[in-house]
């Protein structure tokens, strides 16, 4: 089914094209006209892909959840509890280029999604998986025997995700200070500090 | 000087219009004409109290943390440290519906400050301030003797730092989930997880 791909690609083209308005310009630059210049196409032709400004953000903002968790699902395990689960928290934080650049678009569609109704429902979606992938790797910790014997799932859910989160926020406003070093120097010593 | 009291009561009054603008329809929605007639003054005589846009957003995005900074001055300590600490990080943490007001619009401050230089700058010297503030919560719980002999103050002040934003906002974007008490339980179990 060519056609068909070809109609998917093209609208993570238009998505990717919505990236780089709100990193460049804001959220309240990324109208429909100003998303089709950037991306080469007319505003006529962009009907054909979405019928609204609302469904253009609201794909936009869940491709970046999309990439996140294919990026977990293709990482290769070492089976090493301590690594793998490093692996997956650093597909989340902004250790790079391509990850810093979501978070920023991320945190944008976040502020607009507390007055946007469609993107709120879809933010809660989003972070109701990232907590499930995060109480995931606490799970596995304490599956590997590796967990201090008296840990609490739920508080140690809560509390990883809160961290991961924050460290994400800090990268993106503070990355002179909060450095991919730095983020991963503080999950490896929380992690350490849940283990035996 | 009755007249530069009345002033800055009125600016103050005007950030919090904004304050409101943001919340309810978000920053895109932001113009000075929308605030100043959710003031209730003419665009006009907004001139009097800001001469652009941006000087207005900066003003109101200070406010937030010079009200938080505020509230945590005024705070009465009890001299225990874990408490105290505990009453430290509630005045910054979304536990009621002062603060949750205060986030949400800290957040979308913080998103335009990604696409926005002068609220760029301001927004630094906040998380700045915000971090110092918490590294001085570290250093009060090494001093007074209950933390962990081993502790390093460098990576807990960036850990507490980071989880207190992360909490932060997730009781924001989700509220029904991140209590008030799941915060404090994460809040209180981290602290005490410092302490021997």
């Amino acid at each position: 089914m060519p056609k068909i791909v070809d109609h998917e690609e093209r609208k993570e083209k238009l998505a990717e094209a919505t990236w780089r308005v709100i990193r460049r310009e804001g959220m309240e630059r990324a109208s429909v006209r100003t998303i089709a210049m950037e991306a080469g196409i007319s505003a006529g032709s962009m009907r054909h892909y979405f019928s609204t400004q609302s469904e253009l953000l609201a794909f936009s903002m869940k491709l970046v959840s999309d990439r996140v968790k294919a990026r977990i699902r293709s990482s290769e395990f070492s089976g090493n509890p301590l690594e793998d689960i490093q692996r997956i928290i650093y597909e989340i934080l902004p250790v790079d280029e391509e990850r810093s650049a979501e978070m920023e678009v991320w945190l944008s569609f976040t502020a607009k999604a507390l007055v946007d109704p469609a993107l709120q429902s879809l933010s809660n979606e989003v972070y109701d998986e990232l907590r499930a992938t995060i109480a995931h790797c606490i799970d596995f910790l304490i599956d590997s025997g590796l967990a201090r014997p008296d840990l609490n799932r739920e508080i140690e859910s809560e509390r990883l995700y809160a961290l991961v989160d924050g460290l994400a926020m800090h990268a993106v406003m503070q990355p002179g200070r909060a450095t991919p070093d730095v983020l991963k120097s503080v999950v490896l010593h929380h992690l350490e500090a849940l283990c035996q």
